[in-house]
């Protein structure tokens, strides 16, 4: 399948979403500079309304639906940053929506998008339970389903973060986005290529969770059997529509280590003062070990902010081992619905 | 003791700094918005170079000295931010610098010393022992003295952040800044009143550090014999020269608790995604409980960003009484020289 998504949908989302979302700001850090012997340019998107760059692909759908459509309100299923950003978006344009969510889902989750509006629904926390149960509101409600990333307004709305990005530092050599599903990395491909055809895209990847650096080898899907990542972010797998967007337009697929996330989401924290979350340090970290990026100005999409600061992967100065504080990180972010 | 700074000094200050340090952005953030019944616009010197204003003041200090006064290098007493800034300040014009600091000072700060090339004299952990040891390598070396507020040209140069603020949100009601030795709050002070003059200018302070609070209502310098506060930042006292200057230009101090700072700091952390260090979070904290910022346009210095990860402040969910949370994070703060 390929795609309608053009640099001109990708300007009409940023118009069409530009008064509901902040422009955030590109921040530079020359000691991170010195880490990544690179210039580096972070588009930071945890500073965003709901904390990630999840609302541009929302609000753009939610605000692309006709009279008609909007009047029935709209549904996801997401136990994370897009449930958020649909509530909200839905919100906006005074409709109702309707968010599944795993029985499990961390409460602080469940309590963002209540407090923008949405109804939750549980749900087992399957993916076949999260798709009959989104089904069930579907048939008895008429809500429009909003995918997550399969959807080719969501992938224009994320696409107006690199868009920006470039109008900001037209001069990049290397664009880098964290890729899970692939709407943030297919928007930013899209949008990179058209504006800075000679920009290398490069999509960063847990090493726990590679289905799309295999399925960019393979040039077909790759299922993703398990996601043991500490980058809650990054746990779903391509479609078929990311996917042949990704083919045509991602150079390169760089994965890290769960010892290599946290190492990266530490500098970020430390030295920009920032609070990204480990699917964000994802890129950062693929930077610091990605030879295409030295020497070279480079863009980083700051995906988001959204972490539970009572579960730090951050080991006390206890001498602890580093493999077991990877592992506590990893739990904590993996199992945090239980705590 | 009044003083000779300007809005023009200021101005002149800003011109001189401007290549060394980030001109930082001004945030805003609709929940925390929600939150205080005002609108908010954070100036993020959180996300300044050195992780301070302090290097505001530092470089303003050390591209003012004259040729002669520079090849004798430079030197300060200090724990904390002002270390590191000047440090790097002379670092940047290519000049020595000799930091005393405590014994007992944290390993981190003492690294970020060095790492900018600064020369660490360790002396014992009390202000006598600080100033004498100064007092020895001005007397050997012939190094210029760079204090840390008391100082015309630190003032200047930290009032260039207000300036920046105003610049960008001229509409401001009312201009909020913590305030320890006063460096900060009188730039500030200085440059809003001459800018806009309407605009009132609140100082805030922990309530277990309320030299500032008492010395204005006194109208004379008040010893701060204690400061048992988390916010490491705001352990100085007033000087003669910060005094007067307050004297005329500060309508208000508010003094703020330990649990409200903590408050305020996990807000700002939750909803902005910026990392703050305790001493920033008294601004906000002022904020929240100030009725002169209800519904008003309110500009708030953020001030530092400079923590420990390890020694966060935000208890784990264990259903610890807060009580002893705020205990353990003053604990954590005041002693994580002995950790």
């Amino acid at each position: 399948m390929n795609t309608t998504v053009t640099l001109e949908a990708i300007r009409e989302a940023r118009a069409r979403i530009a008064t509901h979302i902040h422009r955030t700001p590109v921040l530079t850090c020359a000691s991170l500079d010195r880490m990544a012997g690179a210039q580096l340019f972070f588009k930071c998107e945890n500073l965003q309304k709901t904390g990630s760059f999840k609302i541009r692909g929302a609000t753009n759908a939610v605000l692309s639906l006709d009279e008609a459509e909007a009047t029935r309100g709209v549904v996801t299923h997401s136990s994370g940053n897009h449930a958020a950003a649909l509530a909200r978006a839905a919100s906006q344009r005074g409709i109702p929506s309707w968010i599944v969510m795993p029985s499990n889902a961390p409460k602080a989750k469940v309590r963002a998008v209540e407090g923008y509006g949405g109804q939750v629904t549980f749900c087992e926390p399957t993916i076949a339970s999260r798709e009959s149960t989104a089904a069930q509101i579907i048939e008895r409600i008429g809500a429009v389903m909003i995918h997550p990333y399969n959807n080719d307004r969501i992938i224009a709305g994320q696409g107006t973060a690199a868009l920006e990005l470039l109008e900001e530092v037209p001069g990049l050599d290397v664009v880098m986005a964290p890729v899970s599903g692939g709407g943030l990395l297919s928007g930013t491909a899209i949008a990179s290529k058209a504006m800075r055809p000679q920009a290398r895209v490069i999509g960063a990847e847990p090493k726990n969770a590679d289905d799309a650096y295999r399925s960019l080898q393979s040039g077909k899907l790759e299922p993703l059997a398990q996601a043991h990542t500490m980058a809650d972010g990054l746990r779903a797998g391509l479609c078929e529509r990311t996917l042949g967007i990704l083919r045509e337009r991602v150079d390169e697929i760089v994965v890290v280590t769960e010892e290599e996330i946290v190492a990266a989401m530490r500098h970020v924290w430390e030295r920009m003062k920032i609070i990204v979350e480990p699917s964000s340090a994802v890129a950062f970290a693929a930077v610091l070990k990605s030879p295409a990026a030295a020497g070279k100005h480079v863009g980083i999409l700051l995906s988001g902010g959204n972490v539970d600061l009572e579960q730090l992967p951050f080991a006390a100065a206890t001498g602890e081992p580093r493999s077991k504080l990877v592992a506590r990180a990893h739990g904590a972010a993996c199992d945090r619905g239980e705590s």
